[in-house]
């Protein structure tokens, strides 16, 4: 009889904080031991000269989200989750957004049903705070984050999901009294509609205006306000997807007064500016996301904010659209105003290896900082920990190997999302999560998909303890 | 025949730049010469030993403003503007508020019929946009700044005042396009009824609570948010009443980035605390204004703010409210809930004399800062330069002389408005203009008031030019 | 035959990232095997309820330096590691200062000597730059560096150990080219002067005056100025001993712009004031320390830095003397002017109860961070991981098991260094390192020393890689 | 028998703080009426269209400086006033620097001696103290400042001028208490040794290299540091020619506290960049002045600080060599390496015409504001208010009279300095001082000299008073 299932030997173990050549033992799905030498396994997986990391959370990304009239997301929970776990994901973290009306059970079940036997990592769910009725925030909300949603998300933008600051205020309170996390998309929407009308005036109304119109002033308001409100409510929140060096500064301000703030970035932000929105015939439409890509001063600050600790989290805000598609990027109104352009673009498979390639691999971040940013904090933020996001006796076995020897260029035909192009289209990557391991099982082996669709388990979400 | 209707001489006459030993030649009510020494008037003041001032300009004064049922402003134009006269001033700026739905012109009748034949001082009228509806933005607005009401205010608090940022913004892009100016009253309404709510709770509804709700939190959130409204619009405005360090620093932050943002501080920033409102049987309502009085450590940071030049305004924010008064600070609701205390208190008479004494006559601030700060900038910012706010040629003869060797202490019983307490009481105070020309005339003579109801004129406000 | 040495089993295993139950295994001194259950062992130790955390790393660490004539280091190789060894240390690292004119070979030999044999815990060396000729940074320093030595300490202040600004950048240049990590002590050496001259002309000579010739200024001035020479030779640093918030915000402002900043502080910058040098009868000389300690909205401003990550390090700055001791504090000038009572308080053993009772077990710090501040980013910094530092695979066996249970009151009877006082006595402290081994060996044995002087080794460490 | 000597009439009057159109008169070379109307005067001058100014006060002069070994500055007191004269100044006051070992009443002798019947514009005198000893310090200091050389000048670099931190905190000391004024010049020495150094061992030693061994942070350090000692020292002091926004945003910073920091910028920070160092043939050499202009980024910064008033004072800090000249810039040594080339540039005559087109007549600066970075402020600083700086009664009648509509293209040829260039050959210049009084004599008329040699006069600078 093996004590083990599965062997993971030799390999550059890694952690958020730690890194050594070491076995892993693996036995009913958990990492039972970790040794030098380790033998009797059913399976021994020899990763001599890879990086044994834990499997990435990707704990933004948006799937199978309702658009509104005529307008589709790329991707379902199968494609979705199929499309995270060729990119070293083992969990993702979708949203489910209520309606406006809609109680927020029903709200869950609807995405349980979706995601049900389809998901190919693990899920566990945030919720989109649409309605904070008094009936939401009193009753519902306090029970469903005892439940496993324990993290809130809420909307300064976007005219149909938008709070108002004293609903941001109750919810935080809720969040508050009950430890869940918030976080918050910070843009001004009445700032955004303001100059979007000013540049419709002016006829300006190709892909670049939705750059312009969302200015960084209008990002670095949102999250000084969003900020405050936190600091008057008095509870942490997380800044999602921060663009650029003025709204990173707010963070740092505020942590210098003792404020608990995370920050979030991705992978947009590094890597591409607000001129691959110039493209000619609407091509510009495939780089369209909120908060918009800046330039490449703003990738530098960017960068500065994962390497210097303000950026804790790095996620891919992946929001799949596809653009040669009536219900897409190029539905009928997106073809002739900026503003019907749907806001997202594909990412979930190509966040890591981004970060891996242009920042382990140049020195910029150590691989125990692309651990913690990728995988370790996603789950001690959004309460996974310690069953997700490391690699420690106890823990789910959900393991990625990287190989950094694998050299590829990036061709959306050998990605698996549903979306039909990828904004990171013939960039060079160095480095890849060749073999993956979910809960014990090989799921990529050298490359080719040996899990099955349903392998992903729901996973309930704790909420932080309040004192 | 004479060639002055009026000569002061032999004093220390002060300009906001200068400082110099002269006489001051008078005629038709204009400055029209200056000169070591000028001969042949009707009347000669000797000013020897005394400073000759521009008369003070109070930009900042509400005066018979419709409060809400059941309360009621103190002061009319009489009281209010000859309690203005006593304290040196020669023109004050009341505000004009529009009620929700009414056309702008009958706003301004309304007032202009209210100071009628009643003002000590000269007046000209701030708008309060109320109600910016396109065709108060579109129309009757542009054609009003040109007609010499060119300074608009907005508020972000207070539940029928406070104007979205939408609305906001367009009101800012009305007055970059005419160059009227915008005062913008920061602090966040939704926090602040977050806090209330908080309080109310808690059962803690006495007047101190009425500063704990309104926190240096909820100033600097607005004053960020307002500045980078402005900085979107692209155009000027001015931040009223800052009560502490940390909204002030939203301002020089912003003028680090270029932004042309005037601040503005208020005698209750320099010597009130939130301490005050803790007094028995109520009393602490008599220091209920917006922003409150903060700490010790906040006024000096004002009071730096003062000396290096990030305020350029010191105004009074007179907003008279009676305490013993069934329709005022203790009226049936104001009684039982911090809440329904009206907001506001009197100052018009001794916001320059707090100043010069605390200020001049201590050193913290030049006497010809202590003339930019009280009526230069006040005359510049609103249109009202060179006519009013200095002491130049052509200008009109509206002159405050200083006397620094009066010492007195404040008694409510010895000023001139209409509300039956002031927060200074007992206050020891150094300097007072003992003497007061308005155009030409001596309307306070060695502290006698020797004009009459009426003198004062109403004065159109020029627009910015704009390029 | 037993598998293991040693192991310690059920305990809460806390590295500087993760916290899970395990059991551990030891083997020829070295960690080998980390699982949910081992067998078989010489010894096993139960730590069911306690904290199983890598033995302390203490990086800065004054021992039987020499002091000048007529002064004398309390302790020597002997007691200084026996007291860090009681407070839960396996590793300190104390300075070898250079004398003026001293080959560095020399310098190094002479504390080997006073070491060797003498330690309980294991030691590495900074080396201490007090005359940069160009044979020291052009051959001695390249050469001792790549044989273990590769952290380099310069003051800028006290008169005998300063160097020049120039003297700092040739030493930083060496250290950018060998990888060699150097500690800039920040205090201005001329500012001082001048204030203790001030202060000795108006007889202001007891021991308070250290404190405020010392002044927040004085370290924020060096703190800026060794960073900005830092980002003029390029190369990371290591700013020591932070004890405020001034001094802190350069850090973060540096580290805004993308430069590599490590900050340290210490406990008595968390827990003592300038108010307890005031003492009577000189007693205020036991807190004489430079920095000094500032005051209680300083202690506040560094627990923050902690919080925020912009303190990387929490070390003791152990300097011991005696108290009442005509060679310390109190040797015959020290009686008479503040600036000849010795710089330097005993800490090494507290230096951790502290921060875990008033950190770890008051929630402001979670366990995992206290493993980073007082181990794992000692080693990170100081080229001794992955030997030391934490608990890995392959590491050496040097661990710390915590009782949070245990309460105590500081006597210095009760602790193990050679002063005649803890600047802490009477604090009530929860939480102690009971049980110590180092090298696989148990030699602090629930509170019971069982190891034996001589046991400490002295380990190399590696310089940073140099691209 | 005429009332005045000249009345200058109808021209656009402009102090520090006004604007308005009057007519001026002058007796016995003072300003003794200002009027709408004047009559009676031997001239009278027609300033219609044309502004009335305060004649310039250029405070930062290099005349007849010794240079060291074969290196001759390009102006004596003769041609350097003149150029002055022709650029719109009244008053220059040059250094008076002493030599290492000699007494300060001596330097002065020396530059009265060069002075003496050369002047074509009056002039007062700074003491830049080179060797601070006790003597100094202690009583030639106190007494000279008292016979009113009441500016000190401080420098941080040149080997040769540069003082220790403590003989600066010295001479703060002294004007602390005796009302002096202390200017520093902001540039680490110990830095730019290093950087040069560096640069000649690459062989990097064209004129470009100037810029880069005098890096932004090589001039923020010194700036923070200056700020610190004089905040340590507790006295007020200038920072003299900032050339970016970083050292800029010190002065910020420290005014945020409450101290006290004057600013002063440069032509040359605004209209220059490092790229003019470039040139071929070692043309660069003509731009080599210290701190060294940065780039169009830089130059915004400055604008912005002229703007906001962090700067206070625009000087030309000329400092005049001769281009092809055996002891000028390109003497021997200058020709092989960028650091034997004299650091300075000409600039006196053009600082104001290029503020004036560049800011006056570009709507960025207003008139007051020229005024008073131009004359008042330096008045002010240097202890020559109200005598000079300024048009009001009893002031010098030191007038200049600006024609906006003149247009000229900058030829050196056009220029009266001594030097055989100008860094601003070809620029496009709006606006020049086309007729300057001197104490009452039209010295320049039309643009033709009316004056002569010897015309201007030593004036006494008063220290501030000291509390």
């Amino acid at each position: 009889m093996s004590s083990f299932d599965l062997i993971i030997e030799n390999g550059m173990v890694v952690t958020a904080s730690d890194r050594f050549i070491a076995s892993i033992g693996i036995r009913d799905g958990k990492i039972v031991q970790i040794g030098d030498k380790l033998e009797g396994a059913d399976r021994v997986i020899d990763a001599r000269g890879r990086y044994v990391m834990p499997g990435g959370i990707d704990s933004h990304v948006h799937i199978s989200q309702p658009q509104g009239p005529g307008i589709e997301m790329a991707d379902d929970f199968e494609s979705g989750t199929l499309s995270a776990l060729f990119g070293g994901n083992t969990t993702v973290l979708p949203f489910c957004l209520q309606e406006r009306g809609q109680p927020l059970r029903e709200t869950l079940k609807a995405y349980h049903d979706l995601a049900e036997g389809k998901c190919y990592t693990d899920v566990s769910f945030h919720l989109i705070i649409n309605d904070p009725t008094d009936a939401v925030l009193g009753q519902d909300l306090p029970a469903l984050i005892e439940d496993g949603y324990s993290s809130l998300k809420v909307f300064m933008t976007y005219e149909d999901l938008r709070l108002s600051d004293g609903e941001i205020l109750k919810t935080l309170d809720v969040a508050r009294k009950s430890g869940a996390t918030v976080m918050i998309h910070c843009e001004n929407e009445d700032a955004i509609r303001f100059l979007i009308d000013k540049h419709e005036l002016e006829g300006n109304v190709a892909p670049r205006a939705h750059a312009s119109t969302r200015s960084v002033a209008v990002e670095r308001e949102a999250t000084h306000r969003a900020i405050s409100l936190a600091e008057i409510a008095e509870v942490p929140i997380v800044i999602v997807h921060v663009s650029n060096g003025e709204a990173r500064d707010e963070i740092t301000r505020a942590r210098q007064r003792g404020l608990k703030i995370t920050g979030e970035t991705c992978p947009q932000y590094l890597t591409l500016t607000a001129d691959d929105l110039e493209g000619m015939d609407w091509e510009g439409a495939k780089f369209v996301c909120s908060p918009p890509p800046r330039d490449e001063k703003e990738q530098e600050e960017c960068w500065i904010g994962i390497e210097n600790g303000t950026f804790d989290l790095f996620s891919s805000d992946h929001c799949p659209f596809r653009y040669n598609d009536e219900r897409g990027k190029l539905n009928p109104k997106g073809k002739t105003n900026f503003r019907h352009i749907p806001n997202g673009i594909p990412g979930v498979e190509m966040r890591m290896p981004i970060l891996f390639s242009k920042g382990v691999l140049t020195g910029r971040v150590e691989p125990e900082r692309f651990v913690a940013l990728t995988a370790t904090n996603h789950a001690k933020t959004y309460g996974l920990y310690p069953q997700k996001g490391t690699i420690a006796i106890g823990s789910d076995a959900d393991i990625a190997i990287w190989d950094p020897e694998v050299s590829r260029t990036v061709r959306h035909a050998d990605l698996h999302d549903a979306s039909d192009y990828t904004p990171y289209e013939g960039m060079e990557i160095n480095g890849w999560p060749t073999t993956v391991v979910l809960g014990g099982k090989v799921v990529i082996d050298e490359g080719k998909l040996t899990g099955e669709k349903g392998q992903g388990q729901y996973r309930k979400a704790a909420a932080r303890k309040v004192s």
